[in-house]
C-alpha cells in the first residue's frame, strides 16, 4: 500500500473529492439554496478554489488566519464566522480589507459590531454582517427575538456595516442515534428561525440571508425550509462522524491516514505509528479513534501521542504483521487535517501530487 | 494581559522553564542519574540545547522529523523512542547518520533491529540499541525475560548495531488517585526490571543502560533504584495532569494559552476564542480541557474546534466580560504545543521574544 510514502501520512482520494464537490453544489442548487463551504476542513485555497469554480458563492473560514491564506488563494469572497473582538483583532482587519477581502461577519454582540465599523472605518470600505442565532448549540448566538432585532436595528443604523440576516450552526443536530430525532431537531430550528424572521420583519428588519451550517444539516437539506443558504465542511472529505450519522458512506470518504504497523508484543494488541498528533482525539459514537478500512474486525483503542494501539473488536489475537500498512478514516477530518502540512492526493492506488495545506494551524 | 498580542497565543515564561530545568538536571545528578529529556514536549532546538548545557546526556526524539530538526539544532545524541520499521525509514536514518546523528534506537522485534543493521551499513557507521520493555502501559515493548535475552543475544551478535541495555516508559504510574497508588506500580516496575536484568546477566547480557520515561516517573526518581537513566519531557512545561499528579505545582506550569472572552450570549456560559485546534481534546482527571489560571470558579465544559465554552463549576452565573483576557494551563501540554507554530517568552507579564517551533506537526 503506498510503499513510495512514508508514513504516517495523509492522503485526499482526488475521485472522491469530486464527487462530494459535484454532489453537494448539486443538491444546494437543486433546492435554490446558496452554497457556501467552510474551508475549515480542508484547509487549502487550491480546493476552496475549486468550490467556487463549481457554484459555490463563497466561503467560510472561522478565523482571520484562515481569511488571510484563502484571500492570498484568490478568493475574496468570505464570511468570517467567529465574532472577531478585540482592537489587534480591529486592525487585522482592516489590513485585509485594504487587500481587498469582501467579508460578511458574524456577530452576537455590540463589542462585534463596534469592530466592524472601526474596522471598515479605518479600511474606507463596508462590511457585511449577519446575527448569529444559537439553535440549541449553546455556543455563539443569541435566542431572543428581542435581542436579536435590537442588533439587526443597531447594524441598520451603521453607515459602514450592511446588515444581510441570520446565520446559524446546528452542530447540535449532528450525531442523532435515528434520523427522526435528526428530524425533529430541524423543524424545532426551522420554528425557532421562522419566529426570529417574523419578529424581524415586522420590524421592518427581514433578513436577505438566513444562513445554516455543518454537514449534517446539509445532508437534510430539503427539511432546511427556511435556510437560503449552506456553509457545511466536513462533506468534502467525510469522516467516521458524518458516516456515522448516516450523512455519507465509507466511500464518500476522502481523507484518510496510511499507517503502518511497527510492533507486536503481545497477541491481544499491535502497534502502529499513528497516534493523537497524527489522527487527533476525537471521539466519535461507534467508539475508538479512527475505521481501519477493510479491517472491521480491529478497533484502534487508545492513541497516544506518536502510538496507536490496535484490539481486536471481540478480544480475540490481533491478526496483522509488523510492516504491514493499514488506512484508517479518521474519527473528524478537520482536527486530522489540521495536524498536517501536507496532503498526497491520490487516485485510488495511484499517486497524483502532494499539496501544502496552507491554512493548517491558522489559529487567530 | 498582554495586549500587544493577538489570541489565542501560546505563552512560555522563561524564569519558570529555568527553574524546573534546573530542578530536573539536580534531581537526576543528586541521583547519579543520567538525564535525557524528551523534546517531544517543546520540540525546539534552543531549549534541547539548554537541557544539554545543563548536563543532560542527549535527547530523546519520537520519529525521524524530530530527529531531523534536533539533529540541524546541533544536537547529535538523541535516543530515537520508536520502533523504526519499513524501507523509507531505514533511508531515512541512514542519510541522518550521514549527517552526524549517534542515535540509541529502541527496538522490540527483529525487524525493527534488521533495519537498524541495514541503515548502520548503508551509513557506514554503527547505531546503538535499547531493547524496550512493557513495564505495564501494554503499548510498544517486550515483558518475557526469554525474548528480551534473545533479542539481546541478536543484537550482540550484530556487528552495526551495539546493545546498550533495556529502556521503558512507565507511562501507566502517569495519574494515580494517591501517591502510594504510584509508589506501587514503581515497586513492580523494580522488580520486573530487576528480575530481567538479572536474567540478561546470567546469559552475560547485562544492560549497561536501564532508561526510564516520563515526568511523573521522574518525579519520584528516588524510587526508580533500578533505572541508570531518566528520560521526562513534560516536566519543562508541566500541565494539568502533572499537577494532577502531585507532580508539579501551578507556579511551576510554564507555558499558556491567553485567549480572549469573545461572547456571553447567555448567563450561563461564555465563549473564548480558543478550541480544539488550540488547546487539544487530551482529558484529565480533573475534567475539563485546561485550567484558568486565577478562576477556579470556571470550568472549560466544552470545545469545539476554535471555539471554547466556559461555565461556572457550581452552575451560577458565569462573571466575564467581552474581550476580557484569561489565561490558560493545557491538560497535556505536548499536544497544545504541537499545534502551534509559535512561542511568545515571556518574564511575568513582559514579552522577552517570539520563537518558532521547528518540530511541530514532525509526524514522520
Amino acid at each position: 500500500m503506498f510503499p513510495a510514502l512514508d508514513t504516517p501520512c495523509l492522503l485526499i482520494d482526488e475521485p472522491t473529492v469530486t464527487r462530494n464537490l459535484k454532489t453537494m453544489q448539486d443538491r444546494a442548487s437543486t433546492l435554490g439554496k446558496a452554497l457556501r463551504p467552510h474551508s475549515k476542513t480542508h484547509k487549502m485555497p487550491v480546493l476552496a478554489r475549486r468550490q467556487i469554480s463549481l457554484g459555490a458563492s463563497g466561503i467560510m473560514v472561522a478565523k482571520l488566519d484562515e481569511a488571510a491564506v484563502m484571500l492570498a488563494g484568490g478568493i475574496a469572497q468570505q464570511s468570517v464566522g467567529y465574532p472577531l473582538i478585540g482592537p489587534i483583532k480591529a486592525i487585522r482587519l482592516a489590513k485585509l480589507l485594504v487587500e481587498g477581502l469582501r467579508p460578511r461577519v458574524s456577530v452576537d454582540s455590540r463589542p462585534a459590531l463596534d469592530l466592524l465599523e472601526r474596522a471598515a472605518a479605518e479600511a474606507g470600505c463596508k462590511i457585511e454582517a449577519v446575527i448569529e442565532v444559537n439553535t440549541g448549540l449553546n455556543r455563539a448566538g443569541l435566542r431572543n427575538p428581542d435581542e436579536i432585532a435590537e442588533l439587526a436595528q443597531r447594524i441598520r443604523g451603521s453607515e459602514r456595516v450592511r446588515y444581510r440576516g441570520l446565520t446559524c450552526f446546528g452542530g447540535h443536530i449532528g450525531y442523532q442515534p435515528t434520523e427522526d430525532e435528526a428530524l425533529t431537531l430541524i423543524r424545532d430550528e426551522n420554528a425557532l428561525l421562522d419566529r426570529i424572521a417574523a419578529h424581524l420583519t415586522r420590524n421592518g428588519l427581514a433578513p436577505e440571508i438566513i444562513s445554516e451550517g455543518g454537514t449534517i444539516p446539509a445532508h437534510y437539506a430539503e427539511y432546511l425550509r427556511v435556510a437560503t443558504e449552506l456553509r457545511p465542511g466536513t462533506y468534502i472529505f467525510n469522516d467516521v462522524v458524518t458516516v456515522a450519522s448516516r450523512a455519507a458512506e465509507w466511500k464518500d470518504c476522502a481523507a484518510t491516514i496510511v499507517t503502518t504497523v511497527v510492533g507486536q508484543p503481545d497477541p491481544a494488541w499491535a502497534v502502529i505509528d499513528a497516534g493523537s498528533k497524527t489522527l487527533a482525539l476525537d471521539p466519535a459514537p461507534s467508539g475508538g479513534f479512527g475505521y481501519i478500512e477493510g479491517r472491521p474486525d480491529l478497533l484502534i483503542r487508545r492513541l497516544t501521542e506518536e502510538h496507536g494501539v490496535l484490539v481486536d473488536h471481540q478480544g480475540r489475537p490481533v491478526r496483522l504483521q509488523i510492516g504491514e500498512r493499514l488506512r484508517i478514516v479518521p474519527n473528524h477530518v478537520c482536527a486530522t487535517v489540521n495536524l498536517h502540512d501536507r496532503a498526497v492526493f491520490v487516485d485510488g492506488e495511484e499517486i497524483l501530487y502532494s499539496s501544502p495545506i496552507e491554512g493548517r494551524g491558522g489559529i487567530r
